[in-house]
């Protein structure tokens, strides 16, 4: 299984008045590494846009438990795998670790979305293509 | 039971290249409105850090369902309530109506945190006041 | 002259380990303003980029001084208006004000940008469309 | 001359509708970019708030240009330095460039300030210590 990774230096302006990540910040490096983690895979979006008529992968649902707060100056690391695939829809988690330590913990339900070959304005969920599910074995 | 409601018109920057909000945005709303609701109550959150020696009620848990997206321009309302009170612990719901229409529901578990009458830098959830409790029914 | 005039809570996420606003948050607003201000002179930003075959209004230059720092809870006002018109760019003053104090002071230079009518993909300024200038006296 | 360089790669959630970079997010980066110009002088932010009595170092006054838009995937690179001190304030100057091309500009004025030793509450302007510019040569 075809696990992502990318560090985070946490940043002043990612904190809020009581010195920690303020947390939506956490979802926007989740989302970012699941966007890194399909690149690793070959597939950077801007190219799933055009080679896949897709219009994207949005989060239907998320769950995620905050364990240990971080702050200002920290060096995290978030681990990022697909630990599921249904016909047209997908989980990502992704463990934030500082150090040795999981620190938040979040899983994405995404669904993979394609526009109308007919009426471009409409989007509707997809069977995942093989060759897609392939790359992250 | 106390339940707050803001309107929020959803901005050019808070939605991403795909023309839809950028769904950690929506997190960042929920945390004002639960904000909110604690001003709405009669305790503003700069009040309650000097009244209270409370550090913050930070995210512990977090569930959000994502039903229907928003675009630029969009109005839309949240409503926001305290749906489960536990000993230190509590749950807000947030619900993102389109009109009618529920578009987006999350549920926020937080902590009543409390800074260490010692050692003021270490902090440790402690049970919600009763005074504070009361405010919301 | 039209003068659009907002006002903005302050959010605790809109504020930094120091307490006051993160400074690039005045800029999102600063941005959610002019949008608004075309709004408000019935130029939704939808319907321009449909009517005049625009791609947006990139800012090119910005200036900003800031006079006094806002805290989580502040309510400030933002007044806009166009302050000068060019062949294709404009300036867009942003004022924000803390009861009748001057806090923040900003000026954007904007282009209007249109999409070649061949290569839709290449940008290019373009000559600001009367009817569109009109609607701001 | 200290000259601070870091590498950002822009991500999806940095991005509008148009498709290119919310121009607040470069300032966002900028900060992020001082910040980590004083860490590599060998200041952290956190150990000048303890050291100085230091409360921070606010943005004045910003001047920006933008020269050439970005896009998600896109990886630049921004050079940071301080062009010049002056008795309490210095100006930090950040080129974000693509390859060779300077892609944005854009220069801070800062103020170096201290909490005032009786009334903690109170911040003011104060001169930037010698060792701490004696760093940046």
């Amino acid at each position: 299984m075809l696990v992502g990774r990318r560090s985070w230096k946490i940043e002043w302006g990612d904190c809020d008045p009581a010195g920690i990540v303020h947390f939506p910040r956490y979802l926007f490096f989740f989302d970012s590494c699941t966007v890194s983690l399909f690149e690793q895979a070959g597939l950077p979006k801007r190219q799933m846009l055009r080679d896949y008529n897709m219009a994207g992968c949005p989060v239907v649902d998320l769950r995620v438990r905050f364990l240990i707060p971080s702050q200002y100056g920290d060096e995290v690391v978030i681990e990022s795998a697909i630990r599921e695939w249904r016909r047209s829809s997908f989980e990502v988690q992704h463990r934030l670790l500082r150090g040795e330590a999981l620190a938040v913990e979040g899983v994405e339900t995404r669904v993979w979305t394609v526009r109308d070959p007919v009426d471009t304005e409409r989007l509707k969920g997809a069977p995942i293509p093989e060759d897609v599910r392939a790359r992250f074995v």
